[in-house]
Order: structure tokens, then C-alpha cells, then sequence
């Protein structure tokens, strides 16, 4: 293998994934649906086509499954409505697209990158966002197609919840649910893409950190590709993306040593979640503070591995 | 004077400022205007108040004053309405706050910090903050307040420059324009906040840099506070406020080195625009790569400075 092998990672959310509330059943649906993503994007690379195209459809296929919280299967908000966000990011001209609260393109991740792609803006968000959707050739679904029976009762638990003031038990599927890919190509290039429906009864208008380039999103050659999955509002503050970028091409860290202890650091501050990230050379880490994050990758020796929990 | 003493600087926006299309009158005017919205945040910092009440008062004085894109004087979208950005950060915490798309509180800024403060989210947009807003206790105004006939004209001078085909002049008052306001307080804090109305024209859900934490607005005690005023685009990209910040704790530059290279570095690719900073020592840095920065100033001397071109 050479150093131009093609690399690959996603991650399906991270949270309280405990061991006692799956079965062998649903973890199997798992690790088939996170390795059948993958492959979505790997198929792709060894054809010779970009990082960019990869990440796209890994994210594409991860939306398309109700199992994680994007696309179809996306949580609802207070108003018991979806509203999605994406991003993209090229890792050779930080070219970037991002959106925020749309609901009506099947996959959101095209939607992010129509914006990179079909406009001189990097970010749209509301109703903006949704206009420019329906005029950027997008197929379109009805807000049903995003609902599933299991996204409304987690809703209805939640508000329930509210209501009782019952203390929060840190449900993962509300807390943790986001997309995303990380891919390096034949070229040398790097992409990253993540696309989430945000957290289950957040408040209308809540943009986390999956669109805002440099939080959830990031891709530059020289040094990593990056996409975030946790507490939105602490990889805001902590610019996690980009932070990663800035300790190895400033403070001369690997890709290792950089996004780990930036996840250990978030986990001292309260900031739960994980990351994937792919670099230059080909190295991957999948690091996350959580008990579990749902992810797969495949390295220059192309395998294809899938996990759910930390000692997988 | 002691390490202690009150600093503080703001903008009001860069870029293509040239001499030719300013009188005598119109100059004094906005030397004027710089500082007065100066002093409303000085004041503040002089009676031992905090430097996010100080950012967050100049802030509003700039958004009262219709010369600058924020507030009353922000100018219009394609749909002839006005869809403003604002965002605030705590150094000493990074709480952050922003807010995107709203038009309907006076003071856009105080929406963002009323995201940071009344919510445990750091960013809305659309319609969820637009409602967001009218229940947190802001005054409101009606559209027509923002609106003012100089940036009417602005976008149908826009207008039919696009309907001609005409070459981009490179107009300012349709590209730059934003405020915004640093500082550092006697306690030893620093806080930053930024308000815009966009780009004349813009699409309708555009977000630019102001409400991207880490691009338009940055601030951490141990490095920096920094709010950026220029084409969001590229700001956003180069995740500007956070490498200011990543250069200072990885790179061990000073404000100086850093805030210089990186908006040169943004020049040289197209990205035109400028940004003011403080550091936690009170040194102030300015820098710009367009022709003018409209920015006021008082370092730890207590002497006003106003400044528009580059020369002056």
C-alpha cells in the first residue's frame, strides 16, 4: 500500500451508549448499517474519486438510515418539527458549505454542499436557506419522511420529562445525535462532512456545531479532516476543528496527540462527544469522552472496522 | 497608570474608504461618531464595570448610529429587508453568544447576549431566534426603523448594477460593514462583541463571520479578545479569531505578530477586510488590508484616538 491509499472514517453520534439498553440484534443493525455507510465512501475512493465525493456519500448513506440522527430519523424540536444542519469542507481550498434549519432535502449534506458549490456564501441558515434548497435542485421530501415513531417518543419522553422536572438522565439519542465522514483521497486531498438533527426538543432556531466551520466541521491538507459529534455547545466554544488544526501545524503535534487531548480537555469542561479526524498521511483517531460512539473506518491497509463501545 | 487600566477599541467597519468620496463635513462626522461609541464603553470600564458591559455598550451606541451597517442603517437583502448578525464572548469563560437573521430588536447585540445569557445555547438563527427574540425581554422596533434611505439606494444601485451586468466596483458600504468592540477591564477580563446588517443585497440567509464564534468574534483571557469586520466568506474559512488566539498559545507570538500576519496572510488570498484586538497585557493592534478601517481606540495612556485611512 502506499502512502495514497484512500482513507475513511464516520462516526454515528456518540453518548451513553450502555451495553444494558442494547440487544445482539439492535447492536448487529449497527455495525452492518455503520459498515455498509462506509463502504458507500471507500467504493468511491478506490475508483479514484475525491475525498470530497466520499464524505458525501458515506454522510448521504448515514442519512438515509433512521438508526442516526440526520436525514431520515432526524430528532424533532419543541414544536415537533425537524430541523436539520450540514456542512462540507475541502481539505485542499477550505472551500466550505454550510446550512442550518432546513427541512425538505432528503440528504441536508447536499444541501450544504449546493451552498459551497452554487453560491459566493459558505453559510445559509433559515428561511433563507430553505428557499435556496428548493431552487438548487435538491430532491425534495415532505417533513414525514423524516419522522420515525422512535425520534416522536423520545420527543414525547422528553417534554414529559420537562414537565414532571424529573432530572435529566443524559439521554444520548437527544443529546448526541450527529453524522459525519472523514476521507482521504488517491490525490493527497482531504474532506470532511456532518450533517445532524440537532437534539431532540431543542429550541427552534438552535444551530450547533455541526455547520459552523471550524466547531464540527473541518478539512485542510496540511493538516486534518475533522467532524464532531457532541455537546454542540461546547465544540462552539472550543473551536474543536479548527484547535486540532492549530496544535499540529503550530505546536507541531500529530494527529494523535492533538485531537485526543483536545476530547480529554472537553470531557474536564463537560463537553461530551467524540470527533473523527483523518490526516495527511493517512492516520486516523476516533477519539470521544462518551461511554460509546457509533463509528467505522478503513486505513491504507483496507480493512474495514466497525465499534460501538470504548473497548471495542 | 497600572497594568490594570481600562483598554478598549471598536470598529466600524473597513474597506475601499476612499478620500475622493469623502467631504470635510463627513469625515468629522464619523470621527465623531467613533468616539462617542468609544466613550460608552470606556465610561463603563473607567467606573470598574465589565468588559462585556463595555464591548456590549459601544456595540449598541454603534448600532443607534445609522453611518454603520448594524442596527438603524443596516443595510438590505435581495428581498429589500434587513437581516441582521450579531455575537458576543466572555473571555474569561468563553461563554458566547450569537444570533443570526433577525430583524426586530433594536440592539441585535443584546439578542446575542440574551442567548448567552437566558438559554444554554450559543447560536440561534431564523425564525426560532426571531421568536426567541420576542420573548426576551428586548426592546423592538418595527422594520421601517432599521431602514434608511442611504442604504435603500445602496441596494437599488446593487440592483441594477447586477440587471446591467456592470463590473463589481468593489463598493464598501455594500461589503464591510460591520462594528464591533474589544476590550479589558480593570479585573483583568476580556470580552469582544460584534453586530452587522450583512452585505447590501446579500442572499436572504447568508451568515457572514460576526456570529461564527472563532471567525467574526473570539475572546480568551489568556490570549485575546478580537472581532473582525471584512468579506465573512474568507473570515469564516480561515477561522480568523481562533488563529489570532491559536498563533498566541501555540506559537508564542504576540498580539501583534499574530493579528498582522493573519490579516495580511487573509489579504494576499482575497479575503479584504480587517480586525481590532486586545490582549490581556491592554496591547491594542488594529490591522487592516483594505484602503480604510473606520476604528477608535484608548490604550492604557486613557488618551481617544479616531482613525479612518490607512495613513492617519
Amino acid at each position: 500500500m502506499t502512502a495514497n491509499s484512500p482513507v475513511i472514517a464516520l462516526h454515528g453520534g456518540a453518548g451513553t451508549i450502555l451495553k444494558s439498553n442494547m440487544t445482539p440484534e439492535k447492536e448487529a443493525d449497527f455495525h452492518q448499517a455503520l459498515a455498509a455507510c462506509l463502504e458507500a465512501g471507500l467504493l468511491i475512493l478506490r475508483e479514484g474519486g475525491s475525498a470530497l465525493d466520499a464524505v458525501t456519500a458515506s454522510v448521504m448513506a448515514l442519512e438515509d438510515n433512521p438508526l442516526f440522527n440526520a436525514g431520515r430519523g432526524a430528532v424533532f424540536t419543541t414544536d415537533a418539527k425537524h430541523e436539520m444542519d450540514a456542512a462540507v469542507m475541502k481539505g485542499d481550498t477550505r472551500e466550505s458549505g454550510a446550512i442550518s434549519g432546513i427541512c425538505g432535502p432528503r440528504h441536508p449534506v447536499l444541501a450544504a454542499r449546493a451552498v459551497m458549490e452554487q453560491t459566493e456564501h459558505v453559510f445559509l441558515a433559515g428561511d433563507g436557506a430553505k428557499r435556496f434548497c428548493e431552487n438548487a435542485d435538491l430532491e425534495m421530501m415532505e417533513p414525514e419522511w423524516f419522522s420515525t415513531e422512535q425520534r416522536l417518543n423520545a420527543l414525547n419522553a422528553e417534554m414529559e420529562r420537562r414537565r414532571l422536572g424529573v432530572e435529566d438522565d443524559g439521554d444520548p439519542a437527544r443529546k448526541h445525535g450527529t453524522v459525519g465522514a472523514v476521507a482521504l483521497d488517491q490525490h493527497g486531498h482531504l474532506a470532511a462532512a456532518t450533517s445532524t438533527g440537532g437534539m431532540t426538543a431543542k429550541t427552534p432556531g438552535r444551530v450547533g456545531d455541526s455547520p459552523v466551520i471550524g466547531a464540527g466541521t473541518w478539512a485542510d491538507d496540511k493538516t486534518a479532516a475533522i467532524s464532531a459529534t457532541g455537546h454542540g455547545e461546547f465544540f462552539i466554544r472550543w473551536a474543536v476543528g479548527h484547535e486540532i488544526d492549530a496544535r499540529m501545524r503550530w505546536a507541531g503535534q500529530d494527529l494523535q496527540k492533538a485531537a485526543t487531548d483536545v476530547v480529554t480537555e472537553l470531557g474536564e469542561i463537560g463537553g461530551s462527544g467524540g470527533l473523527i479526524a483523518v490526516d495527511a498521511k493517512g492516520n486516523i483517531c476516533l477519539p470521544f469522552n462518551s461511554p460509546g460512539m457509533y463509528r467505522a473506518w478503513c486505513g491504507t491497509d483496507g480493512v474495514i472496522h466497525t465499534a460501538i463501545y470504548k473497548d471495542s
